[in-house]
Formats: C-alpha cells, sequence, structure tokens
C-alpha cells in the first residue's frame, strides 16, 4: 500500500533514506535547505519537492526527519515554515536525527498536542548502511505507532526496535555511541603499541578478531587505522555532538562515564589536529609514536 | 607421528590442553607443583607424570610450560629441578604463559646457550577454548621451530600464528589485552548509562550489537554483565598481572596508554570491592547506580 | 560617597555581600526569592528591600546580582520583573553569579542596548570569604566601568582585578576551577595511597605541605579530608554546574581538558555515594579502602 | 662535633649536599662513578675521595647515598665494592635515593644483619634546595637511628621528620608525588584553556594564585610555563620513574590512582615529544592550541 510520505533532509543519510521510499513505490515530497540537492534526489528518483518544510508535509501521513542537531530539528519542525503548522490529526512525525531524549520528549508532547503520533527513531550503520538499506534503528514511542511505521522503516533497515516512551530511541543510540567510545580507543592504543613494539600489525589483528578482543570496529576499522586512512564516513564532529548529548544526559541521569569523557577530550584534540571530518578511527592520530634515538 | 611431550602447569588452562595431547595419541609427562592435580590428570588421561619439572621433561623433544606468571616460569625453568637441567640439544620449549617480552628473550637466549629451541606461546580463548581445544596462539621465535609446532598446537588450537621473534607472541596477547581493556570498560559503562536511563538494557543489547558498536565482549558478556554474572573465566587478578606486564612494557617502547592505564586502576577498585576472582566483565561493579530520593 | 546599590540574591555568599555594602554606609535594597531571608536581611543590616527584582532595582546606580546559574539570573534579569525593566541609562550591573562566558557576553549586549553598563564578576574565596570580605573577584567588561565598580567591590573583596571584555570574568573563574579539579584529585588519591600504605596521612601532610607538593587545598582541606569532615562550603552539586560550564566553553575554543572532565565524572559518582551537598574535598570518598582478609 | 662521613653520588641533589656537610666541619670523603666530578669536589670543598663506594666508606660512621633508581642504590651498597663491604657495625647508612619501599625494607634488613643501622630519606625541594641546604626530607627507619642523624641532616634540609619504620620516607614521597601529578595536569589545563579563551594567563594567575586555586607550582612554575621555559630541573625522566615506583607501590597495598596513573601516561607523550630532560612542567606541552581556521 502506498503511503504518502514527506521526507526533510536530504544528508548523507536522508537521500539514499528517502531513495529507498520512493523505489519502494511510496508517494515521496522531499525538502533539502539547499535546494539544489532537493532537485537532484527528484530527478533521480522521480519524487516531489517542497519549498519548505511546511510544504513538503502537507497532506503527508508520515514525516520523516534526518537533520543535524537539537537545533536543526527544532528549526525545521517549530519554525516559521515547520512541519507542524502542515502536519494534520492522525499523522505521524518520525525523527531519525541522533539528538537528545530531551528534545524527544519535547516532540512528543508537542504533537500529541495536536493528535499526531511521533517516534524517535536514530540509526546506526552509516553511509553504507544507509544506501543498502540495512540500516539498524532504535526507537522511542508508543507501540501502536511503531506498528505503523514499522513496513516502511522496513525499506532501509535491517532492524528496527521499539525500546520504550518517547526518547529511548535516542537514549539507546547513547549506549551505543559509549560503546563504541570504549571500543575505539582500545584499538587505538593497542594499534598504537603494536607499531611501538615494531610488531606487524595487520598480522596481529588477523590473530586476536577471532577471539574476545573481536568488535565490530576492529574487523572494519582496525587495518585501515595502521593504514592511515580515516575517510569511513562517520565524522569526528558527529561524534563529540552525541558525546556531548550523552554526556548531558548523564549528568541528569547520574550515570558515571569516565572513559566516554576522556574519549571525548581526545577527541577534542583530534580535532585540533585538523580531523574533525574525518572518521571516528582517527582517534589514533593523536598517538604519537616516540622519536627513536 | 606421537611425539614425546612434557607439560608443566595443570591448572585451568593447562590440564585441558594437556588432555588434548594424550588424547591425540602423544607421550605425555605432566608436573604439576600441587601433586593431586597431576595424579588426577594421569588417572583421566592414562599419561605419565615426574616428581619434578626437570623430571618430567627428561627425554622430550617437547615441553610445554603453563603457568602463573614470570618468577613462576623462572622457577620450572632455572629452577634447581627446572626443565632446562635435563632438556637435551635439539628439543623445543614452548611457553604458553602469558609473561613478559622480556622474560622470553631471556629464555630463548638461555635456551640457544644450550641448543634448544624456544617459541613464546601465549593463548587466548579462556578455559572454554582449552577445553573445546579452541585455543588462539599468538607465537614469537624461529620459523622452523613454529613448523615443527604447529602439528602438535593444533590439537587445542583453532588458530596458531608466528608474529616474530622470540616476544613476539607476548607482544601479540597485550595488543589482545589492551583492546579487552577499551571494550569492556565501553560497555560497562553503557551498560551502567541504560540502567540509570531506565532502559531495558537487554533489548538495547538486541539491537546494537548488530552494527558498529558490536564487539565479542558484547554478545558474550553484556548479558550475563545486566545480569551480575561474573564467573565466566579469565579473572581479575589475570588480567592486572597482564595489564602490569603491558604497561610496563609500553614504558619501554614509548607507547601511551592512557585508557589502559585507567582501566587497569579501576580493576583496582574492583578487586578492593571483592571482585580478585571475578571475570573481567566485573568491571561493571564499580559503578554505581545513584540513590533515587 | 554613598551609592544606592540593589542587590539580588541573598545566598550563604550574597547575604553578607550585601550586609557589607550596607555596613560601609551604601543604600542598599535587596531581593531574594524566598522573602523571609531578605526580611531577616533588612532587620540585620537596617536596609531596604523591594518586591520584586525590579523593584529593588529601581531608582539603583548599582545592581548586584548573585544567584544560582545561568537560568536564575536569566530569570532576575530578562524576566516579567527582571531588573532590566527598571534599571535606567548610565547605570551599572555586576552579575556576581558562576555562570557562562556566553550569558556574560548576552547581558552586556542586551545592557548596552540600554545604556547600562556592565561588568561579569564572578567571586572565589567562598562563604568565609564572603563573611570576612576577602573574596577574590574576577571581571569582564570596559575599564571605566571597572573603576567605577571598584571602590564598591572593595568592600568585600581582598583584590579586584578586570581581565579583559565581558565573559573574561567567567573564562578566569574556570582557569579557577580547572586548576581545582587537579589539584584536589591528586590530593584524594595522594591521601587514600597514604591509608592504604598505613602512613599517618596527617604527620605527611605537615611534611609535603612545604615543597613542590603544597595547595591551598591540602593546607585548608588535606587534614579534614583525612577526619572525613565535608562540610566547607562549596558543594559537589556547585562544582558540577561549574565543570559543566567549563567543558561546554571548551568544546567551543577547543581546549583539551582530559583530566578536567575525568574529575566532573567522579564528582558524579560522589553525587551518587549521596555527597551532593558535601564540599568538594569529598571526592577523596570514592577511592575505597581495599579489604584487608 | 666532627662525624666522619661517606657520601656516595655528587650528582645535582649530592654535589651541593656533601658540599654543606663539609662546609659544616665534617670529614667527609665522597664517590662519584664518574670520577672527574669526585676530583671536581675535593678540589672545591677540600674534602677526600675514595675509588669505590666502599673504600669511601671505610671507617665511616655515616653513609650517605644520593643515586638514581633502585638498581643504582642496589650496585653501591650490595655490588662488589659496594658500602656493605667496609661498613662496620653501630654505623648508619642514610639513602636519600628516591627508590621503592620494598627496597628500603631490603637494606633495613641486610643493615640489621650486619649491625649497621639504616634510614630511608628521600628528598624534596630540587636542585636549588639542595644548593640552598633548604630540602625537606621523608624518613623511614627507627627513632634512636634519626635522632642520631637530624643534626647532620640539618646541614642541608629545613625539615626533616621521621614517618614511620623503613620504607615511610619513601612512601611519604610517593604520596608528595601522586600530589604533584594531580596539580601540575590541572595547571596545565587550565593554562590551555586560557590560551584557548584569548585569555592573558599570566594576569589570570595573578588573581587566582590569591584563592583555593593557588598552589606551589602555580606561584613557582605557572608563569613560566605560559612563557614555554622547562628547564627547572626536576626532569620527566625522574618523575616517570617516581610514579613507576608509586604506581608498583599501589598495585602491591590496593591503593587507586586514576589520575596519576593517566597523568604518567601524559608524561609518556611527553617524553615521545623529546622532553625528557625537561622538567615536570612541560607536561603542558602535549596539550596543542586548534587551528584556527
Ligand atoms: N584462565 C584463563 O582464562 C586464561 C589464562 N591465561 C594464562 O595462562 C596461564 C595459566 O592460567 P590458568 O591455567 O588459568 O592458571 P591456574 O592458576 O589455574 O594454574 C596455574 C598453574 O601454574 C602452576 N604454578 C603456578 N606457579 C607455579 C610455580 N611457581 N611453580 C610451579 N607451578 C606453578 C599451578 O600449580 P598449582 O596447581 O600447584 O597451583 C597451576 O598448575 C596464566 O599465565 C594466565 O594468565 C591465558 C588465557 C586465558
Ligand atoms: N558558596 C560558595 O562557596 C561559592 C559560590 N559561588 C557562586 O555564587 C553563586 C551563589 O552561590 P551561593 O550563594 O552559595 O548559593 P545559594 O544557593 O546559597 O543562594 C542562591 C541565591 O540565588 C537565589 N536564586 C536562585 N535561583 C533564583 C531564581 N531563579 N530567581 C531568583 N532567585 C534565585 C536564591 O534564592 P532563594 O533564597 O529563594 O533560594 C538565593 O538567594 C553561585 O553561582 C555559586 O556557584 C562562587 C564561589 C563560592
Ligand atoms: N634533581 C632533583 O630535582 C631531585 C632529585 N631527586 C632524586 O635524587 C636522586 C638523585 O637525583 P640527581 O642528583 O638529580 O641525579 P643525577 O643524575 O644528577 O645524579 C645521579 C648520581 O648517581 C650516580 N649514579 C647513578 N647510577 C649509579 C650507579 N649504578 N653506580 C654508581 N653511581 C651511580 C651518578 O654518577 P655519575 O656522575 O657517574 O653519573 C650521579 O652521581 C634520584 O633518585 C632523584 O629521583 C629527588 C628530589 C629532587
Amino acid at each position: 500500500m502506498s503511503v504518502s510520505i514527506a521526507f526533510i533532509g536530504l544528508g548523507v543519510m536522508g537521500y539514499p533514506m528517502a531513495g529507498h521510499l520512493r523505489t519502494a513505490g511510496h508517494k515521496v515530497t522531499v525538502y533539502n535547505r539547499t535546494a539544489a540537492k532537493a532537485e537532484q534526489w527528484v530527478a533521480q528518483y522521480d519524487g516531489h519537492s517542497g519549498p519548505t518544510p511546511a510544504a513538503a508535509a502537507s497532506g503527508a501521513q508520515l514525516v520523516m526527519l534526518c537533520v543535524g542537531n537539537d537545533d536543526d530539528v527544532r528549526a525545521v519542525v517549530f519554525g516559521e515554515s515547520g512541519v507542524l503548522h502542515t502536519m494534520t490529526p492522525g499523522s505521524l512525525l518520525i525523527d531519525h536525527t541522533t539528538a537528545s531524549a530531551d528534545l524527544a520528549r519535547e516532540l512528543a508532547t508537542a504533537c500529541a498536542a495536536k493528535g499526531i503520533a511521533f517516534l524517535d527513531a536514530p540509526v546506526s550503520g552509516g553511509q553504507a548502511g544507509a544506501e543498502k538499506g540495512a540500516l539498524t534503528i532504535m526507537l522511542g514511542g508508543e507501540a501502536a505507532d511503531f506498528a505503523r511505521a514499522e513496513p516502511v522503516l522496513k525499506h532501509y533497515a535491517k532492524s528496527a526496535r521499539l525500546l520504550g516512551p518517547a526518547g529511548s530511541g535516542q537514549l539507546a543510540k547513547m549506549v551505543n555511541q559509549i560503546c563504541i567510545a570504549g571500543v575505539v580507543q582500545g584499538l587505538a592504543e593497542a594499534l598504537h603499541f603494536a607499531d611501538c613494539a615494531g610488531l606487524d600489525a595487520k598480522a596481529v589483528l588477523d590473530v586476536i578478531s577471532k577471539g574476545a578482543a573481536q568488535s565490530w570496529q576492529m574487523e572494519n576499522r582496525g587495518y585501515t587505522m595502521v593504514d592511515g586512512q580515516f575517510d569511513f564516513g562517520f565524522a569526528v564532529d558527529w561524534m563529540r555532538k552525541d558525546l556531548n548529548i550523552t554526556l548531558n544526559e548523564a549528568r541528569r541521569n547520574g550515570a558515571q562515564l569516565p572513559v566516554t569523557a576522556l574519549v571525548d577530550q581526545f577527541y577534542s584534540e583530534v580535532q585540533a589536529l585538523g580531523g574533525k571530518r574525518q572518521d571516528t578511527s582517527s582517534l589514533i592520530r593523536r598517538l604519537k609514536r616516540p622519536n627513536r634515538g
């Protein structure tokens, strides 16, 4: 069954996600702040675009967002030409942006006041996952709304799960990022040590990736870290945004995150080294091999 | 072809390892400091035992060690009744103990002086890996000696790889432990955060273990950490021994290991909490959920 | 020369500060959210009070604030009955609250639009310093405005210095708090180590406080930390507020603050232990002495 | 009353210390591994020197050591021509080297077996303190031996205190170094932040050094850190030696030293940057100011 969908935000992630929906036969109207990208998308996928978020969302049963941060979401939802101006009772707003749980709750409340359903739905899987339609989606909201969304989400997700009330998707994404911070720092120190020890780091990775030290990062970023390649998508600047959200949430819920906080500071050093746009595995760059006499 | 083997140290790891060799038809003579364990092993596997390391190693083509730490290895090798007193030119000494790279080099030199070959060969895979004969072995030494050892090692290893000259096996094991320190701390902080955030941590693990946050530790220890179960083998005391060796090696080779050093201190706190014998996933125990009014 | 002053916020700090101004003979009108405290102050110092910040500030040449955090300052300045409604061109607003540098710049701009001068002026010295009139004040703003304020500030400050344009006072206070985080954590680890080592910690403090390890914290909080006394004013909750402001500013200016970020997380643990209202030296509480067999 | 003293080790510290003893009128025989320095000392102070530690110690009532580390002390005490070969019952050995508490206990035992008294006596105060005769000495041993030593120690100490049985001096020195690690890192982060924030760091130091953030390091190293001057004596290599001793002791006594361990790793980075011989305030060198677009 074809659904009328608005998709706001055609970045690295949103562009292919919206494409999958259109390819699956849905009626998709997009909006992108930089209009050229919307035009390109319309041409590529034979879809429609609107001049503002509100225009794109007009008449949509489903409105999806995938923009930058809390402020960006606020702009396209509550702003002068935000989607809330045209969304109608019974429609559903899904936010794929990685943002704060507070924002999710605020959106849920604002939507509820207008009879609109809301799901926070941050994703993981990166650019490759978005393009292959193989994202993982962590959701917060009501079960009935999730049931409604699920068939549509499946066009770009290999896994989508409701984890609790509004905000739970964002909180789960934070759990994800905390894990990554520890894994990547451990891996960076390990490869730096291997280098200082004069080992063939790739041979060591071959061996240890079969055991208790194994991780997705080790298998997918370990070898490229050894080669000094850091152009695999999820940027340090995004990671710091996510860690900031996470550390602020911890401030509220009382969690202690010593290594997460430390790695966040180490990423600051990577930014100072000019690595803002490099992917998160560039964390290893700040570990300098000693000068050898 | 049956080989004449001595196996020194029938602990959690050595006992089943020696058993696999015997089951495969080799002539195995064991030694264990606590004699009762040697007797039990002899009865179970129909093998032999010697009253001292030297006696057990007498006439052996291959001598394997799997004891506790550097000092223990020194005792069974160089001690009054150590294996070096009876090992003969052309035989091969393999040390499965996780020990320092310095010790490995010292053993290689001492062996070479007597025409004995040496391989340092720490393992990973834990008690389960030892029992199933599915260990991973990281080796340091000469290629020819490795070639000689490989068919025998395969009785308890799913993977065995030579990584460089003497000491390289130990150095690779250190790389492994550094990775684990980061992974486990990240996972512990993540699950602690999930708890403080009121999430269903296991549901979150189901979702995120499909993506970039995945790790062997997440899949195999994440759920049990949520349940507060910490009896899965590799003990905190062993981990601190290994991290101590690692940090000392870093002191020599100039590597910077900030999070490894920090996690080592956090394990000190777990020891203070009484967790010395609990497995490494007990790292989460020091993260206390705040009192809620 | 007597000046007409409004003082907003009669907390631990503001109450005695306003008192010193009155004692010095100025015309002081106070405002406090909880009216009882204002009444008590009026009775004790023979001053006046206003029912709202705006009322208290009406006709004042100088308006001082000493409330809690950014939001509190916004409430008493920009709120419905905030001081900006009644302050007149040529008057001077001085904010003694420890708040963000962003807020200071925002206040400076808003004041300038109305012809009002502004100085951000966070203090250090604690309750004792406020009571004794021996605070240290770090100021941001224009030199001419500072010159105007200085004679009045001297009633409760032993030192007041202009450090640059609006916001500079707050930034200097952040520098102060970063130093304290490192000092107190080092001191806490040292005293914990002394305890574990079986030393007479106070005797050691006597000796080392004469040399390169000396600090104000060592001399003034070291002995009481040994005794487990943590009721010396500046609370953990305030410290975390200040560190949060600091870490957010670092996020903007690119500074790397690894230990500050870590100590902030350790304070989270102290909060979880119930130490929110204890002073910052309670950081030692999270260091647990190991169980001795 | 003139005492017959041997002084072993005429380094940065030992040279002036031995000089003070001679200037005070004692009979001093020195030994230094590099003979030229001993000759220079003899010429400057009109003293004597011996060709070996044993020779220098022959006939001495008091033997002082101030060499590098544990191994060095072992060499000059237990070595082939170590002082124990010639020291006689009733004489007193004082070790001013910063070394492990284990070594102190080992020395105490070895001395006791020969009827020789022992005090471990590490110092603080640096080169300047040694030259001015204003060191602080932390001692471990017996009260009667301390009483005997005190009048002599006073020639180069402004303060000397017995802190417990053998080893206590070394343990107290560790407490000192832990404090310094925290203080210097806090100060380094603070000055780095000030730089990133565009503040006049020296003006800020002027202000905050009057309050709760004050430390000896701030007053004596803060300004020179701003200027990038790091040639004030106590070298990073020495500091890492001391922190290594400290962290090893903590491993035994169960103390948790997270920031100490972290700062030790940061010093490793300073060493990699080439700062091994710079003083401990060079810790700030690893904090890089971000590139400004
Ligand atoms: N357990 C695990 O999951 C893993 C362990 N390892 C490493 O393998 C090694 C062995 O571990 P594990 O088997 O668990 O340890 P155990 O404590 O179970 O066994 C240690 C063995 O060494 C013997 N031993 C210790 N010290 C001496 C000594 N001075 N002289 C003679 N024999 C001695 C013990 O004898 P006795 O029976 O008399 O005490 C025992 O047989 C360690 O280095 C460990 O770090 C590596 C990977 C995983
Ligand atoms: N205490 C200390 O040692 C030091 C404190 N500081 C800083 O000084 C400031 C004040 O600290 P302190 O005096 O200890 O704090 P207190 O909590 O004792 O007092 C806070 C004051 O602010 C008032 N207030 C808070 N929020 C509002 C609001 N929204 N509207 C109106 N009034 C409000 C309170 O009113 P009410 O009485 O109604 O609650 C009270 O008068 C803080 O920024 C703190 O970080 C700086 C150095 C040392
Ligand atoms: N420098 C400082 O600011 C402070 C230093 N300390 C501690 O004091 C001790 C001495 O420091 P410092 O004087 O600066 O060091 P130096 O490096 O200047 O001097 C070391 C001295 O020890 C001798 N020495 C070293 N190894 C041996 C050995 N194996 N056999 C014989 N002699 C040996 C050296 O002889 P040679 O001349 O032949 O090299 C030299 O005389 C150290 O433990 C240090 O940690 C404590 C507080 C402050």
